[in-house]
Protein backbone atom coordinates (compact mmCIF):
# COMPACT_ATOMS: atom_id res chain seq x y z
CA UNK A 1 0.00 0.00 0.00
CA UNK A 2 1.19 3.24 -1.09
CA UNK A 3 2.33 6.12 1.25
CA UNK A 4 -0.45 8.19 1.99
CA UNK A 5 -3.29 6.35 1.10
CA UNK A 6 -4.37 4.81 3.91
CA UNK A 7 -2.64 2.79 7.09
CA UNK A 8 -4.33 -0.71 6.39
CA UNK A 9 -6.64 -2.88 4.66
CA UNK A 10 -9.98 -3.87 5.68
CA UNK A 11 -11.91 -7.11 4.05
CA UNK A 12 -15.01 -7.97 5.44
CA UNK A 13 -16.87 -10.77 4.12
CA UNK A 14 -20.99 -12.55 4.51
CA UNK A 15 -19.87 -16.42 3.82
CA UNK A 16 -23.45 -17.93 2.89
CA UNK A 17 -24.19 -21.54 1.85
CA UNK A 18 -20.98 -22.71 4.02
CA UNK A 19 -20.55 -26.42 5.10
CA UNK A 20 -22.85 -26.55 8.98
CA UNK A 21 -20.75 -29.14 10.06
CA UNK A 22 -17.48 -27.25 9.14
CA UNK A 23 -18.95 -24.24 10.90
CA UNK A 24 -19.62 -25.64 13.94
CA UNK A 25 -16.21 -27.44 14.33
CA UNK A 26 -14.21 -25.22 16.74
CA UNK A 27 -10.79 -27.46 15.66
CA UNK A 28 -11.48 -26.55 12.23
CA UNK A 29 -12.11 -23.16 12.67
CA UNK A 30 -9.37 -22.52 14.53
CA UNK A 31 -7.16 -23.74 11.75
CA UNK A 32 -8.81 -22.04 9.71
CA UNK A 33 -8.14 -18.92 11.22
CA UNK A 34 -4.98 -19.61 11.87
CA UNK A 35 -3.85 -20.52 8.47
CA UNK A 36 -5.96 -17.39 7.36
CA UNK A 37 -3.19 -15.21 9.32
CA UNK A 38 -0.14 -16.90 7.71
CA UNK A 39 -1.73 -16.71 4.27
CA UNK A 40 -1.80 -12.86 4.69
CA UNK A 41 1.78 -13.35 5.99
CA UNK A 42 0.78 -11.56 9.13
CA UNK A 43 2.27 -12.43 12.53
CA UNK A 44 0.25 -13.90 14.81
CA UNK A 45 0.22 -12.62 18.50
CA UNK A 46 -2.55 -14.43 20.05
CA UNK A 47 -5.87 -16.54 19.01
CA UNK A 48 -9.11 -17.39 20.88
CA UNK A 49 -12.12 -19.90 19.44
CA UNK A 50 -15.01 -20.61 21.62
CA UNK A 51 -18.38 -23.01 20.59
CA UNK A 52 -21.52 -22.19 21.66
CA UNK A 53 -24.48 -24.43 22.84
CA UNK A 54 -26.14 -25.30 21.11
CA UNK A 55 -23.91 -24.62 17.82
CA UNK A 56 -21.77 -22.17 16.55
CA UNK A 57 -18.19 -20.81 16.66
CA UNK A 58 -16.96 -17.44 17.11
CA UNK A 59 -13.10 -16.96 17.12
CA UNK A 60 -9.97 -14.58 17.14
CA UNK A 61 -6.89 -14.12 15.64
CA UNK A 62 -4.57 -10.75 16.91
CA UNK A 63 -1.83 -10.28 14.26
CA UNK A 64 0.92 -8.03 14.40
CA UNK A 65 -0.56 -6.00 11.47
CA UNK A 66 -4.28 -5.83 13.00
CA UNK A 67 -6.71 -9.30 13.11
CA UNK A 68 -9.06 -11.70 11.65
CA UNK A 69 -12.43 -12.99 13.23
CA UNK A 70 -15.51 -15.14 12.86
CA UNK A 71 -18.33 -15.84 14.40
CA UNK A 72 -20.89 -18.93 12.28
CA UNK A 73 -24.08 -19.86 12.21
CA UNK A 74 -24.16 -22.89 11.58
CA UNK A 75 -28.11 -23.27 11.38
CA UNK A 76 -28.17 -20.89 8.58
CA UNK A 77 -24.64 -22.40 6.66
CA UNK A 78 -23.38 -18.43 7.35
CA UNK A 79 -20.52 -17.23 8.76
CA UNK A 80 -19.44 -13.39 9.22
CA UNK A 81 -15.72 -12.85 8.79
CA UNK A 82 -13.10 -9.76 8.33
CA UNK A 83 -9.21 -9.63 7.62
CA UNK A 84 -7.42 -6.66 8.30
CA UNK A 85 -4.01 -6.19 7.72
CA UNK A 86 -1.70 -3.43 8.10
CA UNK A 87 1.78 -3.07 5.62
CA UNK A 88 2.48 -3.49 2.58
CA UNK A 89 3.34 -7.08 2.95
CA UNK A 90 0.32 -8.46 4.07
CA UNK A 91 -2.52 -9.72 1.53
CA UNK A 92 -6.17 -9.77 3.60
CA UNK A 93 -7.73 -11.28 0.58
CA UNK A 94 -4.96 -14.58 0.87
CA UNK A 95 -6.84 -15.00 3.79
CA UNK A 96 -10.02 -14.65 3.03
CA UNK A 97 -9.45 -17.32 0.02
CA UNK A 98 -8.76 -19.34 2.87
CA UNK A 99 -11.38 -18.92 5.11
CA UNK A 100 -13.83 -19.34 1.93
CA UNK A 101 -11.99 -23.06 1.30
CA UNK A 102 -11.89 -24.35 4.84
CA UNK A 103 -15.84 -23.45 5.13
CA UNK A 104 -16.82 -24.61 1.73
CA UNK A 105 -19.05 -21.13 1.46
CA UNK A 106 -20.93 -21.14 -1.80
CA UNK A 107 -21.91 -17.75 -1.94
CA UNK A 108 -19.89 -14.40 -0.85
CA UNK A 109 -20.44 -11.20 -0.15
CA UNK A 110 -17.57 -9.10 0.53
CA UNK A 111 -17.48 -5.56 1.79
CA UNK A 112 -13.36 -3.66 1.45
CA UNK A 113 -12.43 -0.23 3.28
CA UNK A 114 -8.86 0.88 3.44
CA UNK A 115 -8.47 2.16 6.73
CA UNK A 116 -6.87 5.13 8.23
CA UNK A 117 -7.35 7.19 5.09
CA UNK A 118 -5.29 10.86 5.70
CA UNK A 119 -4.51 9.63 9.53
CA UNK A 120 -0.56 9.95 8.67
CA UNK A 121 -0.79 13.68 6.76
CA UNK A 122 -3.46 15.00 9.65
CA UNK A 123 -1.37 14.29 12.60
CA UNK A 124 2.91 14.53 13.30
CA UNK A 125 4.96 15.27 15.91
CA UNK A 126 4.10 12.58 18.26
CA UNK A 127 7.09 10.13 16.38
CA UNK A 128 9.78 12.80 16.65
CA UNK A 129 8.29 13.27 20.79
CA UNK A 130 8.50 9.40 21.14
CA UNK A 131 12.14 8.93 19.66
CA UNK A 132 13.14 11.52 22.43
CA UNK A 133 11.67 9.86 25.53
CA UNK A 134 12.30 6.31 24.42
CA UNK B 1 -33.31 -6.19 14.91
CA UNK B 2 -36.57 -7.68 13.53
CA UNK B 3 -36.21 -10.79 12.09
CA UNK B 4 -35.48 -11.41 8.80
CA UNK B 5 -33.62 -8.26 8.63
CA UNK B 6 -29.69 -9.62 9.48
CA UNK B 7 -28.71 -11.53 12.31
CA UNK B 8 -26.27 -8.35 13.72
CA UNK B 9 -24.93 -5.07 13.83
CA UNK B 10 -21.48 -3.77 12.65
CA UNK B 11 -20.08 -0.67 13.48
CA UNK B 12 -16.77 0.39 11.88
CA UNK B 13 -14.96 3.20 12.97
CA UNK B 14 -12.40 5.66 12.17
CA UNK B 15 -11.15 7.81 15.19
CA UNK B 16 -8.85 10.39 14.59
CA UNK B 17 -7.35 13.04 16.70
CA UNK B 18 -7.59 10.78 19.68
CA UNK B 19 -5.36 11.83 22.67
CA UNK B 20 -1.94 10.10 21.49
CA UNK B 21 -1.13 8.86 25.40
CA UNK B 22 -4.59 6.99 25.66
CA UNK B 23 -4.05 5.42 22.46
CA UNK B 24 -0.28 4.16 23.73
CA UNK B 25 -1.60 3.16 27.53
CA UNK B 26 -2.46 -0.39 27.26
CA UNK B 27 -4.50 -0.44 30.21
CA UNK B 28 -6.75 2.25 29.35
CA UNK B 29 -6.96 0.81 26.25
CA UNK B 30 -7.96 -2.76 27.93
CA UNK B 31 -11.06 -1.16 30.12
CA UNK B 32 -11.79 1.06 27.59
CA UNK B 33 -12.88 -2.08 25.39
CA UNK B 34 -14.34 -3.84 28.61
CA UNK B 35 -16.25 -0.84 29.47
CA UNK B 36 -17.65 -0.62 25.42
CA UNK B 37 -18.18 -4.42 25.84
CA UNK B 38 -20.60 -4.22 29.06
CA UNK B 39 -22.06 -0.53 27.27
CA UNK B 40 -23.53 -2.34 24.17
CA UNK B 41 -25.01 -4.79 27.70
CA UNK B 42 -23.17 -8.44 25.57
CA UNK B 43 -21.36 -10.85 27.70
CA UNK B 44 -17.66 -10.98 27.40
CA UNK B 45 -16.04 -14.52 26.69
CA UNK B 46 -12.66 -13.35 26.40
CA UNK B 47 -10.07 -10.50 26.13
CA UNK B 48 -6.48 -9.27 25.10
CA UNK B 49 -4.63 -6.29 24.54
CA UNK B 50 -0.89 -6.26 23.37
CA UNK B 51 1.55 -3.01 23.30
CA UNK B 52 4.14 -2.87 20.68
CA UNK B 53 7.33 -1.42 20.62
CA UNK B 54 8.07 1.25 20.13
CA UNK B 55 4.22 2.62 20.64
CA UNK B 56 0.69 1.32 19.49
CA UNK B 57 -1.99 -1.20 20.99
CA UNK B 58 -4.27 -3.66 19.34
CA UNK B 59 -6.65 -5.26 21.66
CA UNK B 60 -10.15 -7.35 20.93
CA UNK B 61 -12.93 -8.96 23.91
CA UNK B 62 -14.75 -11.46 22.10
CA UNK B 63 -18.53 -11.22 23.46
CA UNK B 64 -20.82 -14.03 23.00
CA UNK B 65 -22.77 -11.62 20.40
CA UNK B 66 -19.20 -11.10 18.56
CA UNK B 67 -16.68 -8.92 19.23
CA UNK B 68 -15.06 -5.32 19.92
CA UNK B 69 -11.59 -4.81 18.45
CA UNK B 70 -8.97 -1.36 18.46
CA UNK B 71 -5.92 -0.68 16.93
CA UNK B 72 -3.78 2.50 17.60
CA UNK B 73 -1.29 4.19 16.02
CA UNK B 74 -0.58 6.77 18.43
CA UNK B 75 1.81 8.31 15.89
CA UNK B 76 -0.99 9.66 13.68
CA UNK B 77 -3.76 9.89 16.93
CA UNK B 78 -5.36 7.52 15.52
CA UNK B 79 -8.11 4.57 16.11
CA UNK B 80 -8.98 1.94 14.23
CA UNK B 81 -11.89 0.20 16.10
CA UNK B 82 -14.99 -2.41 15.38
CA UNK B 83 -18.27 -2.76 17.23
CA UNK B 84 -20.22 -5.92 15.95
CA UNK B 85 -22.98 -7.48 18.08
CA UNK B 86 -25.95 -9.25 17.59
CA UNK B 87 -29.55 -9.76 18.92
CA UNK B 88 -32.18 -7.12 20.26
CA UNK B 89 -30.72 -6.75 23.51
CA UNK B 90 -27.22 -5.37 22.48
CA UNK B 91 -26.61 -1.60 20.89
CA UNK B 92 -23.07 -1.70 19.29
CA UNK B 93 -23.40 2.13 19.13
CA UNK B 94 -23.01 2.60 23.20
CA UNK B 95 -20.00 0.60 22.90
CA UNK B 96 -18.19 3.22 20.20
CA UNK B 97 -19.65 5.82 22.08
CA UNK B 98 -17.16 4.50 25.33
CA UNK B 99 -14.64 4.04 23.06
CA UNK B 100 -14.61 7.67 21.50
CA UNK B 101 -15.04 9.15 24.64
CA UNK B 102 -11.94 7.12 26.46
CA UNK B 103 -9.52 7.81 23.40
CA UNK B 104 -10.82 11.66 23.32
CA UNK B 105 -11.31 11.22 19.27
CA UNK B 106 -12.19 14.63 18.23
CA UNK B 107 -13.19 13.55 14.41
CA UNK B 108 -14.99 9.94 13.72
CA UNK B 109 -15.87 8.07 10.43
CA UNK B 110 -18.44 5.77 10.51
CA UNK B 111 -19.95 2.89 8.39
CA UNK B 112 -22.40 0.84 9.82
CA UNK B 113 -23.11 -2.74 8.79
CA UNK B 114 -25.70 -5.28 9.44
CA UNK B 115 -24.26 -8.56 8.67
CA UNK B 116 -26.01 -11.99 7.98
CA UNK B 117 -28.96 -10.49 5.60
CA UNK B 118 -30.92 -12.98 3.66
CA UNK B 119 -29.07 -16.13 6.33
CA UNK B 120 -32.09 -16.42 8.10
CA UNK B 121 -34.11 -16.74 5.19
CA UNK B 122 -31.90 -19.00 2.62
CA UNK B 123 -31.17 -21.93 4.96
CA UNK B 124 -33.27 -24.40 6.92
CA UNK B 125 -33.29 -27.73 8.01
CA UNK B 126 -29.98 -27.20 10.28
CA UNK B 127 -31.82 -26.38 13.23
CA UNK B 128 -34.16 -28.85 12.85
CA UNK B 129 -31.63 -31.58 12.37
CA UNK B 130 -29.27 -30.46 15.09
CA UNK B 131 -32.35 -30.99 17.58
CA UNK B 132 -32.39 -34.71 16.69
CA UNK B 133 -28.69 -35.61 17.69
CA UNK B 134 -27.91 -33.28 20.57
Amino acid sequence: MKRGVGLGRHVIAELYDCDPRVLDDVRVVETALIEAAKATNSTIINYYVHRFKPYGVSGYVLVAESHISIHTWPEYGYAAVDVFTCGEHTDPWRGLEVLRRFLKARHISIVAMVRGVGAKEAYSGYEEAAKEVT
